[in-house]
């Protein structure tokens, strides 16, 4: 049985995986419901803002058999009434006899499914694959009820010494294939893609997601671009593939800010080395995501510009959480080492 | 017997690791020694110039128990007289029945061994392990008699955004001090270190390999300053912990012919970003090895000048051979695409 419940967070976290990208401002969360003998009988995800909650779909394909059974959910089930009833409410009303959930509710209004739970007889435990709950789908989220600002993750692809692009200005291609496709299924999974005006300029870039044959894939992304001045009418930007925002303004403060009123919660900063200098400086970076290629230029743009930095005791001191390869291309994950 | 053969040769290759650094021009090899029922009796390393290579010393060790046994060698013995016999001899001499290798001598002069071996009627076999023999202590020896110059290794530590100082010049410490350990001992295994002359005036590194509390380790490599200036008197590569050569060339070639006068096989670049940038320009770098740390800067100098690179397509193209971490910084190594 307990082989089980962690067969079954996996299947919760598959889902909510899943859903990353549609669900903001809510949590992307998943959940699987055992039967009481431990059999796999239903798994939901969180629909779009409105929708029911992960809790409430994988109850509605569990039936009957939920009676006695087992809830597992990627989060804390919430106690509160938002535009949907709470769905404490809804596991109480299956009849579930234990919930088993990875990470706590940090929100203060939506907290508190546990101990509701708990009061009503079920058996309620916490922390099951916490931390792959935490860096995965939820990550985004969690930093948003935290710090009360989206979650950004910078992103950038450089050759091995460091360039953006050749001492020409090109730049097609750096990366791999491989690694361009796992940006534009990235692009899929976040809410907002921020670039400055200077990369709408000199690149003239979509920012929107394309599978190999270019053609758009299902769900794209809020496209911003920050700076003061006019966009070219002609804009690949601007064209109607997908909704832009053009703010103006390059404080990465006041970008956050418009962009949480929008309920955006994981946003991905796609560059140019001015803009990703600024959010460095104001500590508003909280993931490099950074694909380095095996290729050396000597001459060319680097990824980051000035950050506030003058001095190597200044640094911006990060912690590497992942390395992997992406095909031919080294993947490196780091987070700032404060918040570790 | 055979799963005891592969252990043979992993013992073989760690002595071989061991000797690294020590046997230039001739190469490291390794040898372990098994008796007729499959035992290691001996295990021996290619002693300094003019000194027994691995067989002999690996024979020494078994003495007559090696009658009738193998002898498992990184690299195929030697059939021809230099400053010692044969290898050949000394292992038909013991009576050896059989003999492994992994990485056949390439050397028009020294190989044949294997041909000597089997019409002598000992039971001959090579490729064992080849692969990491020849990515191993072996590589650079390879290397050079293939191409007739001694082996590049282009060493650098750069922050994630690749910097290898910040703005004001101040790079200590970029990387760790697991990092910085690692390159202190790949330099006691390495021939020469090479530098530019800017980089003396800079930085006025000692370009000793040392340990953390800074004492000088067994073996120095030769210290070899590039440029075609005076060098200041009380530069610290003038002083008498260890030999160094100033070449008055900042030709990349004429670096490597001096070097492979003197015997050297492996060759450690160590900065600066001009220098690095001439040797890639000349297709000198045979391998980069990256200390990427995860810490951001935003200014400072970037790793690699002008290497000959105008426009993306020109770029040089590597392979990563090998991506791991070292300490909490990443450490990938490349090798250029052409020789994979």
């Amino acid at each position: 049985m307990e082989d089980g419940l962690v067969a079954a967070m996996r299947a919760a976290l598959a889902r909510a995986a899943d859903v990353h990208g549609t669900t903001s401002p809510n949590p992307p969360v998943g959940c699987a419901v055992l039967d009481a003998s431990g059999q796999v009988v239903g798994v939901g995800g969180t629909q779009p803002p409105g929708g029911p909650h992960a809790e409430v779909m994988a109850l509605r394909a569990a039936g009957e058999r939920a009676k006695g059974g087992t809830a597992v959910v990627t989060l804390e089930p919430c106690a509160h009434h938002g535009r949907t009833p709470p769905c404490t409410d809804a596991l109480l009303a299956a009849g579930v006899a234990r919930v088993v959930y990875a990470v706590g509710d940090p929100n203060p209004v939506a907290a508190g499914g546990a101990e509701v739970l708990a009061a009503a007889g079920v058996r309620v435990e916490g922390g099951l694959l916490a931390e792959e709950a935490q860096r995965g789908a939820l990550r985004a989220w969690l930093h948003r009820q935290r710090t009360g600002r989206p979650h950004v993750t910078w992103k950038y692809a450089a050759s091995l010494d460091g360039r953006v692009a050749a001492a020409d200005g090109t730049s097609r291609w750096i990366s791999s294939a491989t690694s361009r496709a796992e940006v534009h299924d990235l692009r899929t999974r976040i809410d907002a893609i921020v670039v400055g005006r200077g990369t709408v300029l000199a690149d003239d870039p979509a920012l929107t997601a394309r599978d190999a044959s270019g053609a758009l894939l299902d769900r794209q992304p809020l496209r911003v671009v920050v700076g003061t001045g006019d966009l070219p009418p002609a804009a690949k930007v601007l064209d109607d593939t997908a909704p832009t925002l053009h703010l103006r303004t390059r404080d990465p403060r006041e970008v956050l800010a418009a962009l949480d009123e929008r309920g955006a919660v994981d946003v991905l900063l796609e560059g140019g080395p001015t803009l990703a200098g600024a959010f460095a400086e104001a500590g508003a970076v909280d993931r490099v995501l950074a694909y380095i290629a095996p290729v050396l230029l000597g001459g060319g743009p680097v990824a980051l510009g000035a950050s506030g930095v003058s001095t190597i005791t200044e640094a911006h001191r990060m912690v590497v959480e992942q390395v992997t390869m992406c095909g031919p291309d080294v993947r490196v994950s780091a987070v700032p080492a404060a918040e570790q």
